[in-house]
């Protein structure tokens, strides 16, 4: 199931093409935010709008007006069943003609059986070389740090390439050998009480929405929070590691190159902080 | 002005629409190649269909039969004024539909004042760091070396970036100081009679189909060919210093991070190798 909604047309058919062949983003250049669609609704619009806002103030694109881009996801998530979970893309390009309105549109579509699985059975990693040292990029602005542009073919290659190794998921290694985020997810840990995340203004990976969310919540699970840089070695004497997305939600990462990792047993419970429906079978969002 | 051919479909109006929203290649995970359209043909097409199985092969992207490909290829050339040189993007992805089948397009534009006076007067290059070591990019394929994907958002902000800063194009410098490639041309330089290339497959950076003809045909200048790496110091003091690519073909660098490079006064040379319009004013293509 899928439904599709153009900014200035409204719905139209999920199989209408939208981008025309001069438009930037049929050359990746554009941004996009995926989003978590329950009960019918957006979850953390306002943060996925903000972000696109800094990455387009970065990157130079002509944004439509924020409250029109609202609109087209509302829109959109009002034709989805409010009983299923949805994710949803919102995608934004400057537009074909220089003088003329830009692209933008929300497509929603449903949540693969790959995703529950990995909410009830975790993932197994394999880490690939990003051969660039981890507090490189931010002073490398053309290379989009922090930024979700369209050009995603390198974390598709990534997962491709871990899928062939019979991994679930990948995790980024900088030059300089720190664990920096998985293609498409932030990386998480948790060692003595505190809850870690990477920085993401230092390193120039992607501010995760889901993973600020949850690192406002983990107080009430009486979790402390900090940022700080991390070797793969130390994740797997960590007391838990997880991924966090806005789809997926929160995965425990059960296997680093094969190396199994301890399970806290926490995750049922961070994944309810987020609301997502959680691995073991209950579901936030609809109880 | 415009033409589009779609495979399967043959000519449309360039303003169809001809990406889905769920197309691998609306989140840049696709291969392009761009051609130079002269006398109403393809230059060095089979040279393109080449690279272009290659990376397809790389990245396990299923291309339609090549002879098919020409087919689109020589039907939006038909469709182009015989008299008029045009750029050629030829678009390939795997298609929305796992069982349907792949997305490939050709639209030919018009080939800008831009390029027409890169040709005549150079261009003016500012550095940009690429905060990689110049050989580490072929240990990581998932970073996609050496393959022209529809992900090019890096490479159009890299030129967004040199504009800002007043120069016309940008050089990618390698984390060790090694000058690697322009985001949309490869690098040639004369020292000596030896005519300079960067090796591609040490670097991942794209091998280019114009620099090869170049390279091919040099003897026919008294000029020998040979690859290295080289930093952008000793491009200063080089005999001569060019970019290459289909479209612009070959322009003179006049300039590097303000520094002015030397002119050997073979530019309009090295020009008429590859057949493009000449910046001196005398058309090889029409003569």
């Amino acid at each position: 199931m899928r439904v599709l909604a153009v900014l200035g047309r409204g719905l139209v058919p999920p199989d209408t093409p939208v981008l025309r062949a001069d438009d930037p983003g049929a050359l990746g250049d554009g941004l996009f935010e995926t989003l978590h669609v329950r009960r019918g609704r957006p979850w953390l619009l306002s943060a996925h709008l903000e972000r696109l806002t800094v990455a387009a103030d970065r990157t130079g694109l002509p944004l439509p007006a924020l409250d029109r881009l609202a609109e087209l996801v509302t829109t959109a998530c009002d034709a989805w069943p409010a009983d299923r979970e949805g994710a949803l893309r919102l995608v934004c390009t400057a537009g074909p003609d220089p003088d003329g309105p830009p692209t933008a549109y929300a497509l929603v579509t449903s949540v693969g059986e790959a995703a529950q699985r990995a909410r009830r059975d975790g993932v197994r990693v394999v880490t690939l070389a990003l051969p660039v040292e981890a507090t490189a990029r931010p002073a490398a602005p053309w290379l989009l740090p922090g930024v979700k542009s369209l050009s995603y073919a390198v974390s598709t290659a990534s997962l491709r390439w871990a899928h062939r190794r019979g991994a679930d998921d990948a995790l980024w290694v900088s030059a300089d050998g720190y664990a920096l985020e998985a293609p498409t997810a932030n990386l998480v840990w948790l060692l003595d009480g505190v809850l870690y995340t990477v920085p993401a203004e230092d390193t120039g990976i992607l501010p995760g929405t889901t993973v600020a969310h949850l690192c406002a919540h983990a107080g009430s699970l009486g979790l402390a929070t900090a940022e700080r840089l991390v070797r793969p070695g130390e994740l797997v004497t960590a007391d838990g590691v997880w991924l966090t997305s806005s789809v997926r939600g929160l995965v425990r990462v059960r296997e680093i190159d094969g190396t199994p990792l301890a399970d806290t047993g926490r995750t049922a419970d961070l994944q309810r902080l987020l609301g997502h429906p959680v691995g073991d079978g209950s579901d936030p969002a609809t109880s």
